[in-house]
Order: C-alpha cells, then sequence, then structure tokens
C-alpha cells in the first residue's frame, strides 16, 4: 500500500514562520532520494484550488534552508473553506497525480488537511508556527527564530532603557498562548512578564516588584507583555502613573516572523520534513509530526486537534525568582 | 597656555547614542596618555549639579567600546537650564579642578557647552545621536548603527511581507530629519521613502509608485516612513484603502538606539574622543568636533549652531531610480 | 537537614560557553530568593585554594544574563588535582563558611566536585561546554549558540563559496563529539559532515557524494569536519586533488565559544541553575542536574560520570538524505 | 554621442565583495529607467567569452540587494589576459549589442575594462573589494561589511579571551594593505594591530605594550595582524614565550569576505552603480567611479590605476594612543 505514493505536494499555510523552507527542502529531498516526485503548491491550498504548482527537483529546493518566511507562499483560502472549494482541490490532486500532501503550518491548517482526507487526499501536517501553540508537538517550527529576534531586540532595548532609567514595556507575539512571552522575558532578564495563562493584578505583580527590585539599587526595568493581554501602550500608560518611573512601550511587531532561521529551527524543519515523507511512504496517513523531548513522533490529526497544552508552572515560577 | 588642563570631565547628554561609550574611552585614554586626569559626570549636567562624578583611569573604560548605551548615562536636566543651574555647575567644576569639559550629544547638549563656556569653563563637544542632524558635521557617533539596526529589522520584515504578498509600512527614527530614513530606504530597496525634506503627494508619491511596479511583476512593498513626517499606522490604513494591497504598519522603536555599535561608529567615535582632547591641550576651546569627508574638523560652538544642513537632491533622486 | 545550608559558592571551570552568565544569575538569585547567601569563586577551583571569593548580592548578577563567557572567570588548577589541593579548598569553604558549591562546566570541573564532596562539601553541577559532550543531559549550556554562531559563519562563507564555485571545508568544534558538527552540517546544508563517531571513506562518502551532487546541477560545496576527525586544511587540499574543484579550509576556532547567549542557553542556564539551587536547599547533594528531553532532572554526580552518550543514527541518515 | 548606448553589460570580477548585488541592481535600474537594456555577464570575463550572459529586467533583481556573494558569480580568466581573447570578448559585445560595459572589482578587473577599452568597448569600472585597496577611491563596496563582520567575531573571541585571561592573535584581510586590520583594531580595542604601512619590532611594540598594559590590571590582550604581515600562529607562538601569557591564533578567513551587506555598502554600491550608469550615457567612458568624502567622483581609468593611497598616520596613532 505504502508504496502507491509516487507524488507529493507540499505547502505551507497560515502565517510564515522561519523555518518553513528548510521543512520545504526536507520534504523534497526526501521524496525524491524515496524515487517520489514533489511538487510545490503555492500560496497555501489556494495553489490546489487554483492550479498553481511547480515541479520541484533537488536543485529547486538548494540555497533555501537559511531563508526566512516562505519560498511557496502561504495566503488565506476563503474558498478552502466551502466542501466545494475542498473537493476542487482534491480534484486537482487526482488530475494531476498528486498522492498525498505535505503541510505545513498551524491547527487551521492542520483543519484543512482534515478536510483534504476526508476527500480522499492522504496528508501529513507538520507543526509550523511562531506561537508553539500547536498542543501535541512540544515545539513548532519558527518558534526558536521568533524568540532570539525578540531577544536580540530586547538586548538593544535594554541598553538605551539602562541609560535613561527609564521603564521599557516590550510586547511580543504569542497570539493567545504565553510561551514566547514567558521565555523571552526569562531570557532577557525582564522584572515582569504577563501572560494569558497567568492573571495579572497590576498592582501586585507589577507596581509593588517594581518598587521591590528597585529598592536593592536597580533603576531600569523591561517588563514583557504577550500580545494574548492588551496593549503595551496601556501597560506603559498605567506603569508611569502608578511608579512615576519613565515608561516607554516597544511593540516588536511583525519583525518577529522573519528572518533567517536560527540552528534549531533548521533542524527540526530538516527532521519533521523527513519524518512527514517517511509516514506517507509507510502508508501512515493523516498524522501530525511532532517534537517530543528528544524525539520525533506523530499523532492522528484529530487527535492532535482535541489536544490541550499546558503551561509549565515552574517555569513561571523560575521567572519570578530569578528577576527578582 | 594649554598646559593649564589638568583634569577633564566627560559627559553624554540628550537621547542616548550608540559608540557614545568608544568617544568616552577615546577621551579618557587621550586624557591620560597626556597626564591629564580624567572624571565620568554622571547623567548627563546633572551630574555637574549634584556633584555627581567618578574618577576615571585606564582600566576604568575597559571592555566598554562594544557596549551600546551610555556608561555614564545620560537624562533631561531642568535645573541646568537656569543661569543658577549654570553657574551651580560651573563652581562644582571649579572646586573639584575640573579645568575643562567634553560634551558628547546632540545640538541641545551643546547649548550647554556655550552654557558653561560663558560660565568660564572650556569645553569641546562631540556630535553624537543616531539622528545626523547636527548640521556641521557629516556625520554623528549612532547613526551607522541605527540605521544598520533598521535595516537587518526590515529584511525580517521583508521575508514575510514577501511570503504573504504584503505591503509593510515601517516607520523608522530621525526626528525632524530625513536622512536615517532616506538612507534605509535606499539600503531596503523599500519601494517608497517618506520624508520631512520632501513632500510628499500619497497618490502620485506612493500609490501611482506601487501600481507600476505592481505592474512589472512585484507583489510585496516595503514602504519607509520618517517619523518627522506621521504615523505608519495612517499610512498603511490609507494605503491599503487606495491600492487594495493588505498593509501592515511597523514602528522601529528605540530597538534603533541600542545595540553594539558598528565599526563605522566606533572608529568615528574613537577619532572624535581622541580630537577633542587634543584640542583642549592645544587651548583651542569651545569647539565642536566634525566629521567632514574623511576628515576631522572643528568649528566654534556659536557658529556650529547656526549652520543649517541640507539633504543631497541626487540622493532622493537616486532612491526614486533604483525603486522602481 | 536541607536547611543548614546557609551560603552557597558558585564556580565557573574548565572551557568557558555561553549562558554561563545565565547559570550564575540563576543561582545567586535563587539563593537569595530562599534566604541563602551566595558567593563568587574566581577562577574556577583556584578561586578556593587562594581564597579569592567576591560576595553577591541581587544587583551584582545584573546585566549579566546577556553576556558571554563567564564573569567568575575559569582556568585550569593544578594545585587542585592533588589531595593537598582539595583538602586546602575544602578548608577555605569551611574557615569561610561556604556550605556548598554549585559547579558550572564539563566533566573535568565534575570529578573536581566529585573531590569536593569526598572532602564533605556538597556539590551540586550543572552542564556548561559548547560541546554537548556530557552522557547523563541531552543538552549543556553553550551548545546552541556554538552551534548559532557557526551556522552563521558558515552562512557567510556559502556567499562566497557560491560566488566563486568552490568548496568550503569547514572545521567546527566539539572536541572528541560529533554532535556540534552533525547538527550544523544539517542546518547548512552540508553536502557532507564528517565526525568521529562514524567512520569516514574519503573517496566513498566525499569525493562519491560531490559527483553525485554536481551531477544535478549544484557548483558549490560546504562540507563540516568536527575538529576530532581531524584538519580542515589536510582535507580541503585531499578534495582539490580529487575532485578538480577548488577547495578551501576556513577553521572557525574560538569565535565560537563566546557571544552573547542564545534564548535556548538562557533559559536552560536559567533553569539549570535554578534547580542546582533547589537541589541543595533539599538536602540532595552531589547531583548534576540534566536536561531530559523537556524535564530538567539529576543525577548522582559519580553515576553521571559513568554513563555514555550515543549518537543517534537517524540523524546521521537525515544529513545524509537531505544534503543529496 | 550619449545616446548610442542601447544596451549595458554588467560584470563582477576578482574576488566577491558584500554590496556587489546592490551595485548590480542599481546599475540594472538605471539603466532601464533610462530606457537602456541591461545584460548579466556570468563569471567575470569569462561571460564575455564563452557568450555566458543573461538579460535583465528590473525583477531580475528584485531581492538581492541584502543577498552577499554577487548573483553573476565571479571567476579568474585566463583566456582574457590574452589579446585574442580580448578581441573574442569585444566581437561578443558587438554582435550582440552590449554598447558598454560596467565592471564591479577591485584593480585587476579595471585593468580588464582599458583593455576592453583598448578593443572599442566603452567601459566604466566600480570599485568593489573588501581590502579598500583601490587608490582612487576612499572607500570600496564590500569593505565596511566585512569590518563589521570581522568586529563581530572578534567581539565574541574578546568574551573567551577574557573569560581565560589570554591573549587572542587575531589574522585578519587586506591582501596588502593595512585598511581592514587598522581600523578593525581601533574598533575592537586591540592592544597592538601590525599592518603591513608600519614597521612592526616585536618586543618593543607588541612585548612591552602588553607589559605596560597588564602593569595597569589588563589581562587579557586581543592583537590584530594583517594577513599582509604574516601568519597569526607565528605571532602567537612567540608571544607566548616571550611574555608568558597564553596566546591563541585565529584566522578569520573567508566568513569575512560573505555576508548580508551592511548599510554602508548598500548605499555606496546603490550610488556607484547609479553613477557608472550616468556616466555612460553621458558619453564620458573608461572611467572609474570613486567615493571621494561625502562626493561620487570619477577618474580616468589609465590615472585611476597610476594613483597611490597612503595610510593616515593619525588613525596609526589613534589606534597606539587609545589602545593603552
Amino acid at each position: 500500500m505504502a508504496n502507491e505514493i509516487k507524488k507529493i505536494g507540499v505547502l505551507t499555510s497560515g502565517g510564515d514562520a522561519p523555518g518553513m523552507n528548510a521543512a520545504i527542502r526536507a520534504v523534497v529531498r526526501t521524496a525524491i532520494y524515496n524515487g517520489v516526485q514533489a511538487v510545490g503548491v503555492m500560496r497555501g491550498y489556494n495553489g490546489l484550488i487554483n492550479g498553481d504548482v511547480i515541479p520541484m527537483d533537488l536543485r529547486s529546493v538548494s540555497g533555501i534552508i537559511h531563508r526566512g518566511g516562505t519560498m511557496l507562499y502561504t495566503a488565506r483560502c476563503q474558498e478552502f473553506k466551502t466542501l466545494e472549494g475542498q473537493k476542487k482541490a482534491a480534484d486537482f490532486c487526482r488530475s494531476t497525480g498528486i498522492d498525498a500532501l505535505v503541510v505545513i503550518g498551524g491547527d487551521g491548517s492542520f483543519r484543512g488537511c482534515k478536510d483534504m482526507a476526508a476527500q480522499g487526499i492522504p496528508c501529513v501536517g507538520i507543526p509550523g508556527t511562531i506561537d508553539n501553540d500547536i498542543a501535541c508537538s512540544d515545539y513548532t517550527i519558527g518558534y526558536d527564530t521568533a524568540m532570539n529576534t525578540a531577544v536580540e531586540m530586547i538586548d538593544k532595548l535594554r541598553d538605551t532603557t539602562q541609560s535613561h532609567d527609564r521603564c521599557s514595556v516590550v510586547e511580543v507575539m504569542g497570539r493567545n498562548a504565553g510561551y514566547l512571552a514567558l521565555n523571552t522575558g526569562i531570557a532577557c532578564g525582564a522584572v515582569v512578564t504577563v501572560i494569558p495563562e497567568v492573571p495579572c493584578d497590576i498592582d501586585r505583580d507589577i507596581v509593588t516588584a517594581m518598587q521591590e527590585t528597585r529598592s536593592t539599587g536597580k533603576k531600569h526595568f523591561i517588563i514583557i507583555v504577550a500580545e494574548g493581554v492588551g496593549r503595551a501602550h496601556d501597560f506603559a500608560e498605567i506603569i508611569e502613573k502608578k511608579t512615576g518611573i519613565e515608561s516607554r512601550a516597544t511593540v516588536l511587531g511583525h519583525v518577529q516572523r522573519g528572518g533567517s532561521p536560527s540552528l534549531r529551527d533548521r533542524v527540526a524543519a530538516s527532521r519533521m520534513g523527513y519524518h512527514a515523507v517517511q509516514l506517507l511512504l509507510a502508508g501512515q496517513y493523516n498524522r501530525v509530526v511532532a517534537e517530543k523531548g528528544q524525539d520525533i513522533v506523530n499523532y492522528d490529526i484529530t487527535e492532535a486537534l482535541t489536544m490541550n497544552k499546558v503551561m509549565d508552572p515552574e517555569l513561571v515560577k523560575i521567572a519570578q525568582v530569578i528577576s527578582i
């Protein structure tokens, strides 16, 4: 059965993330290594509906492992949300000999996988998002790069924050999840990190924390705010009013989505891309590849979409203890 | 006459800029090399009013050439704006044997120099600001680092802008001057750069430019907006409405002020710090050190403050020609 | 029993690694948070023998989380290798009230821990080395930064390698282990990575691989050589002779040891430093903190030193498959 | 006369340098803006001999301004060194309608321009080399990026050098010129920088300098050695023997040639590319574009090749004074 896959399509969907190109490269190379053809589907599920695909050979993925963004582009696709659109996409696959799909993206993209699977096209999902908000996987492609980008920017901000004895309130990405914010906060020595998973009382958790730290001699402060909890400008205004310390807001923004992927993202993407193709070749369809500790594992897509991820309470504790 | 300088104070004032530490280091080392003592004045002119100075030896400026910010901190000083404050500062210098000051900062800081000079304390100014808005000097310390920081951030932003076929409107610093924005725009391949020195008609200069470039096949766009011309969010909103291209605003913010100084800033700061002390030792008081082409020159402070800087019209032209 | 620890000494030993400062900071802050004093021991075990220690308060570890190297310095210590030296070190601890030690370093440093433990001073080790060659832990502090530094340098090298249609042979660190080399090779798209753990036949594994890849259109090549397998210059010479492709050697060298730690190293160091102190406070002595998957665990020092680490054969396979 | 140019060829020759792509882009865009066709000549003069050229439109230079290396590749060309080869190249230009050439490279490339000019093909040269060793121009494309790359690497090296109280001897590029080394030395706070232009007595200039600096409390040392003066390993060996300070050599190597160009290189390349085309369009043939202070100027190629560049003695002095 496994041998029936002769051509694999690969697409990226949802928000882009650094390392997606490395994953595409691994999918294409692993397919060709195993005697299977590869095609690139442009702009997410749109490419299946519009018939916008490109043949991929070994060299078409040369020189991309270190590039941010996605060489296959990405876009939302309204039409694919309809059953008609899904049928059209599946028909396109069948008519052009695309036997299976590898989809790199987040939960929304995986729901698209389920839809394609329902139309008879085997799929494997690879978690790619800077937010690390995919429940089944410890790790998602792009997460490490985005955090390092945030850290580098905040390190620069620290220079000027310190020179002026100020407080900088920095809004980082992460959608509704605080993983990116919490780890960035630990790495930057933020005095406080506000995340959606932990309720924050401004007086107790921010103002008092700043005052206590100030009493030990510290004169400048970095505060990280996850985008899911509110706007940095609002926090800065309140903090300045309550503490009397000049406070400035910075929104790191979409810069966090781009840039050359870190080693971790390139390696994770390479491993996941390799595994995705191996699954298809082994006849294991409609799975999501995931990182579990040091290992690459996989889950049924439907099961993966029902899982929950929990913020490690000890990490929250550590962030507090070492920021004093 | 020149030999009467036995102790030099150095301070940083106004907004901080990468390379200020390299300038402090050069001032201290050149002074000591010439048998003159050096003291660091903390938090700009405040240090002279509060008596907050630290003795500096060769090693107190070790390990700082590559650090952003300023080890002497910086702050506004209301009291120094009064004649009384200036007298107090000058009295402090006299009572502690500070024979002359080197002041690193912008035009506001140089006006402080004039005030100190009026009180009998010889001064030399060193242009330090990321905005490059000091008329007498081709170059100001921090300018190159700030632009490279902006460029690196926009290069990352380009990845995600391109992956999504979007338009990114990026607001960069520069106060009322467009130098930082224009050069950043050229370096990032911005399709349009809006600066205070050149009037901008949104329809003609932005919308039409984007449409013409789009007609040649380009699908993503970077637009740079100098902070002096308005808010990136407003531009993005108008552009999206007029072009139909999804447009996102990013405000690079204070990240541009920090970070390890670039080679150019370290070398310029080293040369300027050296020259500032040489001027004082040669009895040439109340001057501003400046870069003119490849050379380090100097001007009378009063004269320097009356000079005007003009945006190179050819550079504006080049930005347009090569962005098509 | 646990409560008897009133003062903890922290030292870094062996080769330095980025993130050691973050670990020191976590140790000091966690100790103080728990009402325990902290002292920094200078230059590894030398500080215990020479009595070179510094008291650490909350602010003495401010502004170091993002600094490479180690603020406590590091050095070999011949005297400590003798029983007499160990007694002297233990006596110093007892006479100055240092109740326990946290030692950040590699296997050699942990053997020092055992020696101190034998003299009655409780110790906890934290794995800190860029080589990732500590058997009990999936991860060692500094590893991620060193690899990212190598990757960034090789990315630059790729530009010139490609522009000239050359082969670059790059020697990376890792001592006798190939972890750093293999992951760097995957991340850089190296056509071949030579590591100590896998025998390499130059004709079959390098020359043929290059020729096959060249036949698909590739004209430039990156080859990674772990320091444990020989010199890059020798490989480059042989490769050029056998393939006719101009080949240049680059030895990345000690640059890989320095630089601001990556997010991963800062977070791992923060977690490990926190855990090390928690172990001491809980009366769990003579342990090594380790990362196991997502978790921080710990092992008996003697047991840890007898463990073996095995290179993941699948990772070796992936490196080959996706480099074609 | 000026109007007779209808098609311009652009090529890169000699060693590659970051910013060459930005120059190519500016040449192509300026040509097209002025209604002139552009073609890219592959692999230096080889492309003219082998007929390996590619048509360039506006979009063929999209997305390259931030890329290191050269999209047109570069290579030595033995055949072009013969008169016959030059005739062949000129014939190719005539037969394919290439009316003029823009050549980006160093002195060797400019001698090729002279040869093409002798065959009746108008040329303009653009200085592109990381060595800054082109006499007529204050600045050459790639110089700033290479120095910043060196500085970043040495900053990392400093961390480990300092942690171990060592001396690091760093060999940087620059061929027979010391510009890159001297500026890098100033920017890194090197205690000594050895360049070809200034004789060096190891005892007096290195050993004594280190000892004097050590007497003020400094324990680690960075020494920069230009490649034109000898091998870092030899210096390190002698220094360790004479001072007793552990000394390690690092050869930064070809990493310095690559990487994303700095803002300065992108802007200089954009301006020079623009000017090169303007010269051709104005009928000013066989010139070299050059930077003089803030201005872009140009010289007759023959004259340019006879000019000499002199190391600024004050910069040498500054390097010494501020390194104490």
